[in-house]
């Protein structure tokens, strides 16, 4: 019988990118987070070339045909983990970036929410790293979209006159660029200095950096 | 013949990574350089794994003994490839940096040179990018060196009282992560912006973000 838990379903919808099909039931979600997860142990570990569907299963606990109701490919788990890591990292990031009274705040919140990410998920960055040479695709689509998230936030702010007003796509991925290294020197190396305390001495700099004076 | 020259030196003085043999003629520095730079377009065009020392030879147009003369193996000539192409960045930068007439004008500059070496060398992101996966060691002192180099210069700045007191290791990280993915956007991804103005929204954001008060 079909994880989806319906025959009308097991074709899924392939997302846009064909890395995955989408469950339609509690349980095919916990299925397919299941192998997500296994295959993010699995390729950090061994990395893309050495990983096999068949060690991802067996971190998982499902049988091979759950994972190919799924997956069509070793590849196409890859693409969707990258593309799940990167939504993992927003919806992270996100709450915390919302509920900050201004953006100067909020990049603040963002960065000390994504070294904490990082600390939990060291897995990451090797993953995404090697999308570079596995699946170019990926790699441009994870900081391209998390670029444009930015470079909208940080424009949103400008409108709202908190933000000086040329604010844009080299701010963004300037921000993105020091997000991503202070996470790989305070996330993944070592853990030797307290989040708040990057966060602070960073959004002290964009601060006097970033905002429109009065 | 050995391509040294002298008998004497053909044992080469291996470097502290043992990576590669230091020539001591003009002949010998000829030869290395011509197999360095066959060495990046090999790695860049293939990847570590399919690149091959008989491609890097001919490329350079050379023996095969000449390229074990400086290059104990393929590892080898990765590692000595990182290790040079950190040392070009550097060099290439260097001088703006230096003539710069304040530590801001020198971190514009630094980001300047840095941009138009990239969009000369494309190559290099695949490259240390790739040292993560082959030969991690080396990936990781490319950036703890020159994050260290950063740090060294903020920090000698703010000892003059050019910058805020407190700049520091995480300051480094943070520039050298904007300087990376800069370079990624618009010099390796597409050149669709003139590297003084990426450079000059840079400068204003850490001349307002790290400049001290008068």
């Amino acid at each position: 019988m079909s994880e989806t838990g319906d025959g009308a379903d097991s074709g899924g919808g392939a997302t846009a990118e064909g890395a995955a099909k989408r469950p339609r039931t509690a349980r095919g979600l916990r299925t397919q987070r299941a192998i997500l997860d296994a295959a993010a142990v699995e390729f950090s570990e061994h990395g893309f070339y050495a990983a096999s569907i068949s060690g991802i299963t067996r971190r998982a606990g499902v049988a091979l045909g759950s994972f190919y109701t799924w997956f069509d490919s070793k590849d196409a788990v890859f693409r969707a983990l990258v593309r799940d890591m990167s939504d993992q990292v927003r919806d992270h990031v996100a709450p915390a970036i919302r509920a900050a009274p201004d953006q100067i705040a909020a990049e603040r919140a963002g960065l000390e929410q994504f070294l904490q990410f990082v600390r939990g998920h060291k897995e990451i960055y090797r993953i995404i790293d090697e999308a570079e040479f596995v699946d170019a695709e990926s790699f441009r689509l994870h900081y391209s979209t998390t670029a444009d998230r930015i470079r909208e936030r940080l424009q949103a702010a400008a409108a709202r006159g908190e933000l000086i007003e040329e604010v844009g796509e080299v701010h963004a991925w300037a921000i993105m660029g020091m997000n991503v290294f202070l996470g790989l020197r305070f996330g993944v190396w070592a853990e030797d200095r307290p989040t708040e305390a990057i966060a602070d001495q960073v959004a002290a700099m964009l601060a006097r950096g970033l905002a429109r004076r009065g």
